[in-house]
């Protein structure tokens, strides 16, 4: 199935090189496909790593070995692979793995828990090793290629590339920060999952990268929703090179740090929302603001009882000011709601106040609004100083289209 | 916008009458349909109530009265308003409620509280209290009707009339047990809600009326799901006239009352498949039995996730047997799994064991099973003794055309 590039995209960034990155894409032949469908990343030595995975307990070995590795801290190579997930496939799974990190890690002369490896797509059939094998050894010797490339060569049923690109100065020194994510949803046809990578020039220890990572995807990586559905494949991971010659975060004390924390927010930021952009099936985009919760936790959820809601998603895509599904999506979030307070705006416009549709409510420039294609929803709930914002697509014809009309 | 009577619907089964109760139907014209839309069941004095309700923190007024009514646990009238749900409208609302209670009770010569009042359709729009006023005057005086009538006035985007019917033997005494339900989601064009209605000549104490229809609703009206969002208005009430003149049950000692809760069970469990089989965009009835659950709580919720999963929904619409879907449904649900262990089944032929795919899987019968309208799945947890099953349908193009090609 051939998809259409979604009407949300947006252009690939420039990205500067990043010294102590080298990308390399190959082709292991993992599905017929005419194209790339290995990248291959190599980090200079002393490059730091963090990760955040996914929190489906049904995971593949790649996020139970990846979980691992990060605890170590340190990464030399990141191999990803696209068209099978290796999800669900049990020792034999596992052993495609192993092999790979093996097989990279004596290139390199490292040790294999230096080489993270992510895999992509149909779940329940093991990576075939030998075809791994095969193209891992091509790889290794591949040209060098744009991060435009790599983004290309790890989606699956992306319909465009997807990257982010920051800098930060730490004292006097610029660092960069690169990023490229794929995923519109946990997937279509048999496939699935959201990976990115994030790759920095900053100098930073491993413990406080990952708590920058973590940090940062709390309000964006983990306030993302296409179709509710969780990934059992899910990766972030971030590498630091320490080529800028900063000298290394360690801690939010640290002068820089926030300049850092700031950059690293952005570009994580960006990728989750163009992993919106690319929803199966989007239209347009959504942006949930809740206002007044009793936390910023409880905010959240609101918000992604109202993202993951099919009928508010259906509303959006009908153009409609459906506000009612909405009091519906709030009401059955299980967090601490007053019908009496609560208070819901289309594109800025309040509809309803105190738990009363307003009496000179004006649907004009609500329906204007809806019509466009980034919509914006604000809910109040009158109870607390707790707020979050999560983001969502519609839910369309074409949603149904990739999923159902489409036999695996 | 006129509904296709769905492809899943059954014919209304034959009612008998239950002594005691007199159902009548009229015109209040909440909204421009050329039907009757306002339902009046009159109850003879002694009556015994129960009843269960959303746990949306949203509810409407009916919802908030009725919970205080069904603690005095009398009633001698039920009202459905169908058209307008009278949800988020403040005390303009309640005061249409409180006047319709009025109403009735000074006809009846009874206590406001003896009448229950529920009401579906639009979200925040105060019932108009002129047209309940001269429509409930109407219906008072209008003739006698079956219940075939009345669960037709109930609905709203309903493309079925539902009902279903039981006995009992309660010692030499039969009883009989009449229900009606309405609903076929939250539901469609700013519709809301499942509403059911069960009668019977039981003699039956209240407090035990109530047990005894908070365990039915349990594994019935609480395991199915059409598109997970839940209504602010949904309500189950149940009324024993006590006119078979069996000794009262008050506890499940009681000789009978093992009969009774299973023909209630059985209503119950009839009543909520038909809901699922007037879901929206319905074309197939999918049965998710979980087993080896840490609980049956357990269970039930991680059936939920996989009936809730719009890949899953989309899968079985597609009529495509993808069991990786189902993998990570059962991972997200946050409830105990492992992976290792799990077991897939569809149409009883089970495609993956202990976390593996089956070698000697054979598709064939499985296609042959999911081309069909009614789906079987089977989930294995390989945990422990808890089960439960959840009862959905499929996601289709009619979902989408129903809830957003149209404009409120």
């Amino acid at each position: 199935m051939d998809l259409e590039r979604s009407p949300l995209a947006l252009p690939f960034p420039d990205m500067p090189a990043i010294e102590g990155v080298t990308l390399r894409v190959g082709r292991a032949g993992y599905k017929n496909w005419d194209r790339a469908d290995l990248t291959y990343a190599e980090l200079s030595k002393g490059t730091a790593l963090a990760g955040v995975f996914t929190r489906n307990v049904c995971c593949s070995s790649e996020v139970e070995l990846g979980r691992e590795q990060v605890k170590l801290g340190q990464a030399r190579a990141l191999v990803v692979n696209a068209g099978n997930s290796n999800a669900f496939t049990g020792y034999r799974g596992r052993e495609a793995v192993e092999q790979i990190m093996a097989q990279v890690a004596h290139h390199l002369d490292c040790k294999p828990s230096d080489v993270l490896v992510s895999s992509t797509g149909v779940i329940g059939v093991p990576l075939p090793k030998d075809k791994a094998e095969a193209g891992i050894a091509r790889v290794l010797d591949a040209p060098e290629v744009s991060y435009e490339d790599a983004a290309r060569t790890i989606g699956t049923t992306d319909t465009f590339a997807k990257g982010a690109t920051a800098t930060a100065m730490l004292g006097d020194t610029k660092v960069i920060l690169n990023g490229i994510v794929k995923g519109s949803g946990m997937i279509a046809p048999d496939m699935a999952t959201m990976l990115g990578y994030i790759f920095t020039d900053a100098a930073v220890d491993p413990a406080f990268l990952q708590q920058c990572l973590s940090a940062a995807s709390a309000g964006t990586f983990n306030c993302i929703t296409v179709d509710s559905d969780t990934s059992t494949s899910d990766t972030v991971l971030a590498f630091a090179t320490g080529k800028a010659g900063n000298a290394p975060l360690a801690g939010f004390d640290d002068a820089g740090a926030d300049a850092f924390m700031a950059a690293l927010h952005d570009v994580c930021r960006q990728l989750a929302h163009l992993v919106v952009r690319d929803g199966e099936g989007a239209q347009k985009f959504i942006a949930v603001n809740v206002t007044g919760a009793e936390s910023d936790e409880s905010a959240r959820r609101v918000g992604l009882a109202i993202a993951n809601s099919p009928l508010v998603k259906t509303a959006i895509a009908g153009s409609d000011a459906n506000w009612g599904r909405v009091v519906m999506a709030v009401g059955k979030a299980g967090e601490p709601a007053d019908r009496d307070k609560l208070g819901i705006a289309f594109g800025g416009v309040w509809a309803a106040r105190n738990g009363l549709p307003l009496p000179d409510y004006d649907e004009a420039p609500v329906a204007k609004h809806l019509e466009g294609n980034e919509i914006d929803i604000d809910v109040d709930l009158g109870l607390g100083e707790g707020r979050a914002t999560v983001w969502t697509c519609d839910l369309t014809h074409g949603y149904i289209a990739i999923n159902a009309d489409y036999r695996s």
